[in-house]
């Protein structure tokens, strides 16, 4: 049966061979084969090595929710520790979340939360050793952590912004070391 | 036994009932209770109403990116499919992921996603009959969305940044509309 | 922002009064709105009603593998229970797994496995009152059911097919009862 | 198909007519048929009403812990908070961990987490407005909470124990309410 | 304690010995010891070896669906699409549904959905690099898609039913390459 | 941006290398950093060898529970069975519910439910082959058994409690072996 399929997919060993070299790497969307269809890129060939991603974003809030993040006046209590560990989570979470990631031995990870003067700014890292990177992984920490102090300050603060999400520097694997400059 | 605790609890019927009145909302961290402790504040005395929330995000991504998702070139098949889906799952996964939010009936979610110049807009409506506002589960929706489209472009633009996220406006509830202007 | 989105949302609360109404049912893909774009549909307007609905589905096996299932020779033990209490726990996990699946209170479930001649039957009933139908969740429990019965006979039969998993009856709901004659 | 089961099952709605009134309540296992199968018992029946349950639970840790959780010579941090999150989460998953739990609206949950001589004490009291009790949830969130507990110490302390996990009281629900004396 | 227990556990290192080694595997259900009870094979001495496997299965709908799915008169937008992805995503989400299965690197998945003139044709291949094989992940993703295509068209067409979902082929691990013919 | 993380952060590299040796670990909390933060501790480092643990725990009910466990009058069908898949499932959660906990690769699980004259006693025994130890899965297992013990028969009996819930002994990692004498 699945005489179109079968035509197109000769045997299971090589049913990635050809979607997995669409070109130079730097010019294509890798997710998507080159009929359109999403899947999820074969990394069984890559090597297992130690990689590491670091991420980082910013939720601007009231000078309000500042005080009371800083523990003027009131407790600030469990406030940051619930973003933290929800990001810690968010990380573990990510393949769950992001449908072409894969699943991954995720072997530390750090979210540090620092009260600013306008903003919450929280930098996560992210460390593995398997076939593929930890950038999303990172990248989730820092978003669930965002929402989460979005959603401890919303009573208070309803304009609250995530902003400035994004991969600071990533370590290991094939493409190397990189980082935002 | 639990005699500290006990003390701080005549009952469970009454376990919520001083930590659920803080005082002025706008002016506390409702999820903290006055010892300082996160809790999921309790929902049961509020009423089940339709509420509506809208959130929006942007994912700025290279020139060239924008070329891929416009299709021109190759094929952009599923790119926005994928994020689009992504978003409407993460909104039901919400609960799950930040910690203090109360499991709630999503009676719908859209997720809109704009191939603007140099970003992706993002732009996600959730809609409740429920005892509590959707605005979490809005923006979770274009945070999960957001990934996905990193996760979607990351091989051609390591750079690729999510911001803006906030809530643009919710109706229902007690606290009623809301809108930013 | 998101000019082009903004247009096409004038607010949150009409944001899917268009899309709900495609003309005919009968006649639509309801999950796509008229621009293709897969949506949850907005159920809130839906009464809250007691719905069931019933499925079925079949696991072809060897014969060995009935001899073994119904205890000839060596005890059966968990086998059949390993795979009711899959499905029931599939049902509550629908809508995690199904994208455009509503979050739902699921009532009752129940999942009944016989071991006939040349197959396992499996039939499942739920049971909810919320705002939607339970025709997802019923399937979804026959279907984890099934694959939890190839998953324990694999060894002795790698050749087992699920077949024939379909809706047998509903009940309740705006389109009232429908059984499969 | 499935000439069996049909038999068994004259249809969807009365499918679980029977298995519902097993006799006086206080005598059975509710959650196993008459044939012995598990399932999940119908409340569609049941009235949707506001239900508290409160549980306790102890880890009974080394004396070097109680100085580590109390913050003698080092700062204890987020160790409680971790798991008084862990514990409120736990509560939202009871349905995915307990097969044959329903899925409910819990509208409320509190982890009070006491640092005793000889054990950590832990109160959890979850609150609903649903069909069912919430007594389950309210003892996973005190199963999780000194999960976390014994994950937190258990390079100071490999012999914690957790003990005494039960529950205090419920209120609300057919049964009424009921505490232990 | 657990005196019955301790006399057939002597240590954890032997608990597994004697229940994987049941006789002939072709002649046992592998995941029931000899006492009947479920448990999770022990692979920790499997070889970590590169396997695969692809099933395929089919969804027989009305003819309005496939005009429908192959976009006459409406646009099938995003249809196939989120039938794919939710594929995918069930794929890694095997080992939370397949009770005694275990969770492995899922290293690449595909999900092929093809529209034939009565049916809906899926073809799953999935690559891991681990101790055990991909069957069931390939067969999870089979139906997923199967049950995703059906919630899509069931307003359409509540007559749809999956069939033929099957192992077409497996390569890698101990028990070697299998193909049906 | 984020100075303050960023001076508390030179690289990802170099992230988890002062936190992570925190001087003698019988005299920590390995899961706190220096300034009270919760992380996941990094195990990249450590090498992946074959690991087991054994817990037990126990269920307290009345000596009604024990007959109708027991089958007596009636029969005790998938009772036991149910928890005993739940202690399986539950151990594949693990890092689901406890936040610092890393996901591994679970290579097999086995949990024993035995009815003693006053107490339901469980164990559970997992094996790993990876970087870090698997008692908190082992202690997971029993606990999820153990509530769904609760849960089958609090209908019968409102007071059963989880007590002595225990790791017996682990073996394999750097700490070595261990068991409770």
């Amino acid at each position: 049966m699945c005489p179109h399929s079968m035509e197109r997919e000769p045997t299971a060993m090589t049913a990635f061979s050809r979607g997995d070299t669409p070109g130079p790497l730097q010019d294509q969307l890798t997710h998507i084969d080159e009929a359109g269809a999403a899947r999820m890129v074969d990394v069984s060939e890559k090597d297992v090595t130690t990689r590491t991603a670091r991420a980082s974003g910013r939720v601007l809030v009231s000078p309000r929710v500042i005080e009371l993040l800083r523990g003027e006046g009131v407790p600030k209590g469990d406030a940051l520790a619930t973003a933290r560990i929800a990001g810690i989570m968010g990380a573990k979470r990510t393949p769950d979340l992001i449908p072409l990631c894969h699943p991954l031995a995720v072997s530390g990870v750090k979210v540090d939360l620092t009260v600013a003067d306008d903003a919450v700014e929280i930098l996560a890292t992210v460390k593995t050793t398997d076939r593929t990177g930890v950038e999303m992984e990172a990248l989730t920490a820092v978003s669930v952590a965002a929402l989460t102090v979005i959603d401890m300050v919303k009573a208070v603060d309803k304009g609250a912004v995530i902003t400035d999400v994004r991969v600071e520097e990533k370590t290991g694997g094939k493409s190397g070391d990189w980082s935002r400059s």
